[in-house]
């Protein structure tokens, strides 16, 4: 099959941005002796967290157990499920996980949560971080001293082994500008390397600190005492990230190709606009901004429903007709990919491979 | 399995509000002598489209040919594919679909993607209807001349049969306040009803015209010339649709009950806030509101990205605890349930059944 023969909307990976990518960001922090676990939740994608394994990851973050569970029977190792596990079903899900794949790891910001894990788990050992809250306000204990409580709950629990901090802060990743994202990661890293020496201090030891994203990476890497990176969005990219600035001061950030992209078809064109078959259902709609045509000149999308989109064509390079096709880059990876089954896996024009999203959906 | 057990975050129908609005559209549009072709694009769900052909719909109505091609393997008959079919892959597994399921009905706005259809099609009488716009812009060919031309294209054809006319106006379902909507309606549905008019004093036989949308069933029932209608969204409703407005003159639109929720639980609270693990991946985001927390006075939703939201604790009635478990209206259904692989089904608390979205992410 070529490219012109996949039927649309489609998400499409350009294997040779993907491979630049994972190459760059895993050497840059194989360079710097971190460890690294980009976050599966991403791409929901087990072949992709297998090639990311052989470039060197030591394992796959996961946003949900659910993710996780399809993952392990992948046989994906390492893998650390960033959402806590909470209620009784999931705990009893946990525990399982952790029977077959006993290295996964688990995060948690909630004593009873954490109590509630340590009774359904039949292992003793199973690896626990405890979650801190980096100014974002969204999950996580206050670092400090209400960390250094949660992580001596979970080191007295019977089956769980306290294993260190994540430190993840969703801000920081997308703040605008090279330098003030620096900033930004530099203040909040040093809380999370401040409350892992308060650990310690205490006669835990915290071997772990995971932090990084695909904004601060290049930052977080190069800070003592944060230990592994989980960015995620670096190996497709999309317009959001496109936005958050770069090393060269310019509103670009160029530290990642775009290897990811939805192909849709003209199903209808009538005057100055021509109709597409990618609207809501094609593509993530959470971000203020919308799909970007990649080499059409002059011609913007609009939404136009569910089904459908809007290209203005009085400023377009080329008049479009009905059965023409056009690709965009995707306003927000991760969600857009969330609205597939398979990504179809292009070299040039050649649809090398088609690989499952078999986790896609999978937000228990 | 009882309601407290389903994993979170998952889609919820509330079986007695289904088979209520079920038995609403169906006996409306049946005692004024109309067909009911529902549409799947909303649902997705083999079991619910064989559950509103028992009520006496004709058939269902599919957004796409493989949306088409998952109904057509369940035994679904009287589809109609409402977006064109355009590209000659697509026309032959519409040709190869017409061959299995011979009622199936296609749509056209392009003299050329009609005769791709045709050329593609091998066996003869396949019906198809001359999509209309009717003020909205998107898809279609203008009513009266340009729709009598393209209708005798399709009666030139060797292997199709013209059937009649597509004339949805989606504006008109959101259009605000009951008579407004009437207005609208009434208005754009007369074009469509004088365009067959003017194709059938052409000699040519227009035997169709499927129209309406669950904001504006009530109107397109009492018009003479419609022959059919295809509401989507009354079988679940959602917030959007909740607030068009009703009969009574209230912002309310009470025609139907809300069926369709989404349960999520709090994994995480601190403070005001409390944090369920329902987001971007949970809830569709294309409207400029976002989830409707269901029983919970004084709480509301914020975004808080992928995988989480966030409830304000500060006018709650209740303060949410790590555990609970907060249900939503959904701002949107269509693209919601396009999240989700099955719908856990309830009658009160006790799960029924769980039925798979069989055409989840066929968007081709």
């Amino acid at each position: 099959m070529v490219r012109d023969e996949i039927p649309t909307p489609a998400l499409l990976l350009d294997l040779e941005a993907f491979e630049a990518n994972v190459t760059t960001m895993a050497g840059f922090v194989a360079a710097r002796g971190k460890g690294f676990r980009p976050h599966g939740k991403t791409h929901k994608c087990p072949e992709i967290a297998r090639r990311l394994v052989a470039a060197g990851a030591v394992g796959s973050c996961t946003a949900r157990l659910s993710e996780a569970e399809v993952f392990a029977a992948h046989g994906i190792p390492g893998l650390l499920v960033t959402t806590a596990v909470v209620g009784p079903h999931k705990a009893a899900r946990a525990a399982a996980l952790s029977a077959t794949a006993p290295d996964t790891i688990f995060v948690a910001d909630d004593a009873d949560a954490v109590r509630a894990l340590d009774a359904a788990a039949s292992r003793q050992d199973t690896p626990m971080l405890v979650a801190v809250d980096l100014y974002f306000g969204r999950t996580g204990v206050p670092p400090g001293e209400p960390a250094r409580d949660l992580a001596r709950v979970i080191a007295s629990c019977r089956h769980l082994r306290f294993a260190g901090l994540q430190s993840y802060d969703a801000a920081a990743s997308h703040t605008h500008g090279y330098a003030a994202r620096r900033a930004r990661t530099t203040g909040t890293m040093a809380q999370a390397v401040a409350t892992r020496q308060l650990i310690e201090a205490d006669g835990l030891a915290c071997p772990m600190v995971s932090a990084g994203s695909t904004g601060s990476y290049r930052f977080d890497a190069e800070i003592d005492g944060i230990t592994e990176l989980q960015p995620g969005s670096f190996i497709f990219m999309d317009v959001d990230y496109a936005k958050i600035g770069g090393a060269d001061g310019r509103d670009a950030y160029t530290d990642f190709r775009t290897a990811l992209s939805v192909v849709t078809t003209v199903i209808s064109a009538l005057g100055d606009d021509a109709i597409v078959d990618g609207g809501f259902k094609a593509f993530a709609t959470d971000r203020a901004f919308g799909p970007e045509p990649i080499g059409e000149p002059g011609l913007t999308y609009t939404w136009a429903g569910d089904e459908h989109g809007r290209l203005d064509l009085r400023q377009a390079a080329r008049r479009l007709k009905v059965g023409d096709r056009v690709a965009f880059r995707v306003p927000h990876c991760d969600p857009t990919v969330n609205l597939y089954d398979e990504l179809h896996v292009l070299r040039g024009d050649l649809v090398e491979d088609v690989w499952p999203i078999a986790a896609r959906g999978k937000s228990q």
